[in-house]
């Protein structure tokens, strides 16, 4: 089926926004020639080259919509991406997944080893707050700070590694509900909120219907994450497949099967919608918030 | 042999410090009630009852000499603390120094086990940031975004985690003076130089003889590691003695001895104290920087 013209064009924009992500990430971190040189040569083989760049592309979105300097975008989004990079490192590890392919090449313990995976997430988080640091990224240096607390807050022990301590005891278990909705907002919705967030601090103060955005798409991504962990193979994915169900996590899709857990996604993605009307007053044909809307789409209806 | 009374003074002020930001840690660290209550209290275990505190003992003399509001320190020095408490989680992991004993404790993933304790360290490191982002700790918040960026620097691949990439890869090898001195000033050091320069950015600029004071005290504090990693017993340590020479590490001990090692520790230390002459214009005495001469002191003269 040949794509829409609208189709065409957002598949072009993330193509651009793709692409000017990974120059950026290439140029913010350190050389493959800097001593320590092995541990940048695996920074940057974790960074680069990978993934759909979805934070990122959130954070562009909510940033083109409140009219940000792209080159303070570039440098947002690579903050955001280098948290995002750093977690999938340590997540591999044996004494966590034990996962040994990541985006369809070995994982960083495999190609490099255990400690240096260590070392790598651990100097790829430290990178991100770097950058959100050493760069003027908003008018002001208190909005700034707010950044920095944004990011701080999305991947600690209440944000995305609190998340990641939950998923650890789930195994076994049976979730309510609710219990699955706390984790799954902090393992991967705290970061995907913080990516649109941070887009938005880019040029002020962020419009609370923005915020609600990015907690209704983040929970969103993890719904269809686990739907597409069952369903999807292993070579679509990129990652092992059906990793949750073999290991006994509790998933939206154990919960309460995969036709109810599509169907609160779906749900997700009007209300991410939803949110952004109030953005469109002025603008009843809503072209301000399209790329909003059409990530919220192809992070519901993706395949992979 | 009875204390001076400048000695007994110093371990007055040594103690009050430690007891102050021992309460300031517990009140920073997320409640071991709160989830995920596990990770929260392993979080707790890693930072509380620890240490020294050489760190924070640090960042309150640099801080007291230039006037800054204790309060400011508190958080300064708990945010120094924390990315010391992570790196040692880390550090004690299978993957890399595979240590059971730490400060006479079992080590977080002995207590609890390796996942915990790889989400704690990097749990630390977000809260460190966050209490850097979220406090008022400056008079600007451009000198606060610059607190950021030095202890997110101090932490990363070009200080901390960098020198225990180096540290990792040199096992078997023999180092050179400028080698040795290259891993110690990133894997030690930066952060006891980072430690010195926040507790001075809380009152404003950081003076450049404490740059000075902390680099030199900094490589003269790793120096003493070495040195008593040989001469130590387990006991005195609280952590496993003469690993680095078991490992085949190369250290200041094993490239030229205990001897010149102490020699150029103590250079350092002579060092450290003519930085500090320059703040002690106006003020013959030096009792400004009486605190810091003590510190430096006690970090080259300690016997564990």
């Amino acid at each position: 089926m040949p794509a829409s013209p609208t189709e065409a064009d957002f598949a072009a924009w993330m193509g651009s926004i793709q692409t000017r992500v990974e120059g950026a990430l290439a140029r913010s971190l350190p050389g493959p020639q800097h001593a320590p040189a092995r541990l940048h040569q695996a920074m940057r083989y974790a960074a680069l080259e990978g993934g759909k760049r979805v934070r990122p592309l959130l954070t562009f979105a909510a940033g083109e919509l409140v009219g940000a300097d792209p080159a303070r975008l570039d440098i947002a989004a690579c903050a955001v991406e280098m948290i995002h990079a750093y977690s999938l490192v340590h997540d591999d590890l044996p004494c966590m997944d034990d996962d040994v392919l990541r985006r369809g090449k070995p994982t960083v313990h495999v190609e490099y080893d255990e400690a240096t995976a260590l070392l790598v997430g651990d100097a790829l988080q430290a990178l991100a707050f770097q950058l959100l640091a050493e760069n003027t990224l908003a008018d002001t240096a208190v909005i700034q700070l707010e950044m920095l607390r944004t990011l701080a807050i999305a991947s600690g022990s209440r944000g995305m590694a609190g998340g990641q301590a939950i998923d650890l005891e789930a195994t076994g278990k049976t979730f309510s509900q609710p219990e699955l909705e706390f984790m799954h907002v902090r393992k991967t919705g705290a970061l995907i909120s913080a990516a649109v967030k941070l887009g938005a601090l880019c040029a002020g103060p962020c419009p609370a219907a923005l915020e609600q955005y990015g907690r209704r798409v983040g929970l969103a991504f993890q719904i269809v994450d686990d739907v597409l962990d069952m369903e999807a193979s292993t070579a679509t994915l990129g990652k092992t497949a059906g990793k949750d169900s073999k290991q006994g996590k509790p998933t939206y899709v154990s919960a309460m099967g995969v036709a109810r857990a599509r169907q609160i996604a779906e749900e997700l993605r009007r209300d991410a919608h939803a949110a952004l009307d109030t953005l469109d007053t002025f603008d009843k044909l809503g072209q301000r918030t399209q790329r909003l809307r059409q990530l919220a789409d192809f992070i519901v209806l993706r395949r992979f």
